[in-house]
């Protein structure tokens, strides 16, 4: 076990020299934890002549990444390049068909893919480590394949995407729009040109299905995961929200119900003491619940260099021990199909909130889309008066099914005195 | 790998009959996930006629623990008896010797004798596990051992028991005295009989010397942990540490500093918005802080059957699966040697309360023990004034040594104007 674990790089952006850092800048002490020298033999990005701050001299240059993976001084291959297909999908396979360990960063790939790449792993007696992929520099995969292995998980509730809980939790700092916030973000480096991919809840659902795979033990289904993003959270329904004793967080919740498990992406209301209300700006938080252990909660930073190559490293020293595990916690061959609920079916409290022109009968008509719609109505607050203008009237509903409320929202909008699209947001009570 | 892990269970208190059921009920999902059945083959407690709902029949049962260590039919030893010596002790270490693996949820155990007991282990090729021993349900040595491997940790902060953080949360809730919420936690059976174990700080140090030695690799070292309880925490400080943006934990502290690391459990002044100052009631939580993931947080139940079963029936599913990591994250021979700094050469800031007739030239006489002894004041409040009866004054105090503090205290309570012994608590501002 003297023989160093020989690894290549493919990809040297933030993760990738990142994760050479800490190679070099620690190569005593992960050498003693790891058993064996952790040696850096060869490393692939597009241009030779960009300067990275890193020396790269004695290192094995690829033009291709995908020499990595027939590199015979390559024994794990670090896979930082991204996206869920093209040259990171085709490196993985094939430095997985070669007998080479896998580690990645890449929650795209590993949503999209996770489940076939999971039995190339295993089938060639290999590792698939994706540490890296889902909450930076949280070790949540390890929690929930090791650490809570003994039980059943029954929910789970995440803050996966920093650039949402920073444009989320400045809004509610601030009162600012939406737009303004994101701009903000945007001129500091906290969101991309195209925010799209977070801002629309891509990203946080390519996390969660990956964590509803380690978790539950069934197939990564990506296809799944109803998705909402934030666009449409307003600092109106933030305001009211804290003034019923709520957050709004986007979440990815992952939860065992009747029918199936449900795998959503959307802004949600959570009770002002609820630990995940207090995971703040670019901060990733994810709560698990278990049936032996009950709630646990791990923070952290999502992004960055340091806390992703800490992930990316912390498996390179995994498989150097030896040390492997099912790459989704049990064998890829065993894992059930994801049967996911559609979101139709969900059931939980509503926020809705509408602009009403105070008419008579106004609420004789909204107390009937309720009624008819099997909704029940749990609280109601109207704020101000202007004869003829059009005030917000905020609701919280009983436990309802999504189809219910959809329907109920559909009459209300209906309605002569309703003026704008009803806005809904769902409540989670971690309960 | 298809031969089941056979287990020993020593001990069938709650932990081990929260053991049982957990192997029980998951016996189908559990051989998945570890790839082989769990099999209880032996169990060993003081009364066989008492009732524990656990249907022993079909298992081999030791009245002597000790014969676990020699069952032909155990791999693995559960080790759920507790107590830092006696059978624990030699029950694990004839185990160990055996070449049979031990599992234990014995914090007393490994502070006292970790480092010792982890080069039986390793000597012998089998592991010593004991994730259960510290924070109950949160995986947080695996965490530090395996998921932070590629960190130089700096710093970690651990509300560790659950005790203490009932009483506290309670008091800071309810205004009143850590008299009457302890008798109210004792009748609830938050707190033992005898609660010095928990208030007095001790079981808090133990388990932050578990910490400190996985998170720096060094020697286990509970004789160096400077240990101070909650028993002095009044109302009043707890509400001046509110006026001040503070709230109040029982903290253990490890932290790397110039002179070495530093040890402490004590009641703590924790920043209102620190995420650990929202640990509350019988909860724990662990901040730890490395030089590449930055800040992590870590929460859970820290006791109770179910939480502390959970931890060790991972501990057993790792074993099975055939990971193995040094007992303390590096070889038990490589481990430095602890070199824990005193407590007089803590710096930090800290919270002084004084009680004070007010009278001419008093504040002078404070002002110039603070001087003499190179304390700088940062903030000052004086609470009401009552002519000829003390008063409270509350100052903080900039970065200062503790040997500094401690004479500038001694100064002040021999000022004429100062009634009563000076109320000292530090303040952690987590940087």
């Amino acid at each position: 076990m003297t023989s160093p674990l020989r690894i290549g790089i493919a990809g040297l952006g933030t993760v990738g020299a990142g994760t050479v850092a800490v190679l070099r800048e620690h190569a005593t002490e992960l050498a003693v934890r790891a058993g064996r020298p952790l040696e850096l033999t060869a490393v692939s990005a597009r241009d030779r002549s960009k300067d990275r701050g890193i020396d790269v001299s004695g290192l094995t240059w690829h033009e291709d990444a995908a020499a990595l993976a027939t590199d015979p001084n390559v024994d794990v291959v670090a896979e930082l390049i991204g996206g869920a297909d093209g040259v990171a999908k085709s490196l993985t396979e094939a430095a997985l068909a070669a007998g080479k360990h896998v580690v990645t960063a890449n929650k795209a790939l590993i949503a999209h893919h996770g489940t076939a790449l999971a039995r190339a792993a295993e089938s060639n007696g290999v590792s698939l480590a994706y540490e890296a992929a889902v909450a930076g520099g949280i070790p949540i995969i390890k929690a929930l394949r090791e650490g809570l292995a003994a039980n059943r998980v029954e929910r789970l509730y995440g803050i996966l995407n920093g650039t949402c809980n920073y444009i989320l939790t400045n809004m509610a700092q601030s009162g600012r729009e939406f737009a303004d916030v994101l701009a903000e973000a945007q001129e500091l480096g906290y969101a991309e040109t195209d925010p799209s991919f977070d801002i629309d809840g891509v990203d946080t659902a390519h996390k969660l299905a990956i964590l509803a795979s380690v978790a539950f033990g069934t197939e990564v289904d990506f296809d799944g995961v109803h998705v909402e993003g934030i666009r449409h959270v307003s600092p109106v329904d933030i305001e009211f929200a804290r003034e019923l004793g709520y957050g709004i967080k986007l979440l990815g919740v992952a939860a065992r119900t009747a029918d199936g498990i449900e795998q959503r992406v959307h802004p949600c209301m959570v009770p002002e003491n609820a630990p995940i209300n207090h995971v703040n700006g670019v901060f990733n938080g994810i709560e698990v619940a278990g049936d032996f252990v009950d709630t646990t909660i791990y923070e952290g930073r999502g992004a960055g260099a340091g806390p992703t190559a800490s992930a990316v490293v912390a498996d390179i020293i995994d498989i150097a021990r030896g040390n492997a595990v099912a790459t989704f916690a049990v064998p890829a061959d065993q894992l059930k199909p994801a049967e996911t609920v559609a979101m139709d079916r969900h059931r939980g409290p509503y926020y809705v909130r509408l602009m009403v022109v105070d008419k008579p009968g106004v609420f004789a008509g909204i107390a009937t889309s309720l009624g008819d719609n099997n909704v029940s109505m749990e609280s109601v607050l109207q704020r101000g008066r202007a004869p003829g203008a059009p005030v917000p009237v905020v609701m919280t509903v009983h436990d309802s099914q999504e189809a219910d409320m959809l329907r109920t929202l559909d009459a209300i909008a209906k309605l002569d005195a309703v003026v704008e699209a009803p806005r809904m947001i769902r409540i989670e009570t971690f309960e």
